[in-house]
């Protein structure tokens, strides 16, 4: 069994399909262990996996209890994901700051749980005591109703995060090496060029602000070398159009 | 209308059942101003009621639109968010560093909105091309199944996140004022008093390194003043037993 991620505790889950939509949501973010403490309508659950569709080897592969201590008994450090706060005095933290701690945690080898709590009613107390330190996803007070499947998946999608390097921001595309600014400069003067011949930098007096518009717009802009071809094109075009002319 | 958070454009959307589940998502975060382009099913549309229960406002206020670009029209960012790589060259961005952009953008007086495809076929390249960056969610490869309002709940999180002063981690809980380091000492004397009368301590050749050890093992738990005083009572009532018996 991988212990390099967290394991997944279903406590007291009622419906089957929202089992199986927590089973479909772990695995989007690459979570596949699954414990289920004392299921409403018992173990396997048909429904459950009817909804797993796709991810249904994390129910295959989920273990099963009958109470919540023997579910966690192997585990160094567990979170309790909670919206509503408690009288129990406990850590609390957003959902990036837990990941972010479990994932350190796991790579220093610590075994990691992650509960979460009965669709209606959550977590009881006796549940939260368990764990070293609660979650809390930062909800609209006006309308903090999250469902079971959709906490899973923002646990699942910080879990990624944290353990993930992906780029912040890249370009994407089949054609998408940026143009040097040689190749942008060459755009400029051809351009300039052909509109000096069209007349269009006047008059005379706003010419030079005109031409310095036309080249900082160009330099501005976060071109692709085909986008410079492409705007090289448009320009031959014209000049072609206006001959044919 | 509020200028001060993203538009949620949902294009296309098939199920009313996803509709008021999307509005449900996005209320969760605050989120309430949706445009609904060419909907299947027409609009307005009683299933996306029926399902938005708690977020029906959402759905109320919603805009209704015929083609994309009129639903789209007065926003100056468009963010598409989309699993697949498109031939179209675009910058991609991950959900957290896109909603941070979209905030910046909308602190500046920018009008932003995020576009979201159809659930089964996704959007398509033209819509994609209306959009000045993509937004992909970071999922396993493996299984990378996200439905409409699993997609736009991230976008509402992230969205909060980039927005929301919450500290990372706190102590929540009636009595978390945290033991200053005088009581932490006095806890260590009084439990160390009492079991040197114990004999705890012994051998005598180990006793020392006991001592630190228990003195080291307060000092590095993050008790409370209220833990403090249980087990200073602890303690007490441990040594009023033994002297009963």
């Amino acid at each position: 069994m991988r212990s390099d991620i967290p394991v997944t505790v279903l406590i007291r889950p009622q419906m089957g399909e929202n089992i199986g939509a927590a089973a479909r949501a772990m695995w989007n973010f690459g979570l596949d262990r699954m414990r289920v403490v004392a299921p409403r309508d018992g173990w396997p659950n048909p429904k459950a996996v009817a909804m797993a569709s796709g991810a249904g080897r994390v129910l295959d592969e989920a273990q099963h209890y009958d109470d919540l201590d023997a579910a966690i008994a192997d585990c160094t450090h567990v979170y309790a994901t909670t919206a509503r706060p408690r009288e129990l005095t406990k850590p609390v933290m957003t959902p990036e700051a837990a990941m972010r701690d479990a994932a350190a945690r796991i790579a220093a080898g610590e075994r990691v749980a992650v509960m979460f709590g009965p669709e209606r009613a959550g977590m009881e107390n006796a549940d939260i005591a368990r764990a070293t330190t609660i979650v809390t996803v930062p909800v609209n007070p006006e309308f903090p109703s999250l469902n079971l499947a959709q906490c899973v998946l923002l646990m699942g999608y910080e879990w990624r995060r944290a353990t993930e390097e992906a780029p912040e921001t890249r370009l994407e595309g089949q054609r998408t090496e940026l143009a040097e600014r040689q190749e942008i400069d060459a755009l400029g003067a051809h351009w300039e060029e052909r509109l000096d011949e069209a007349g269009f930098f006047y008059p005379e007096t706003k010419a030079e602000g005109m031409r310095q518009n036309l080249r900082s717009l160009l330099a501005r802009l976060p071109l692709t070398r085909a986008d410079v071809q492409m705007l090289h094109g448009v320009m031959r075009q014209m000049v072609r159009w206006k001959d044919r002319g």
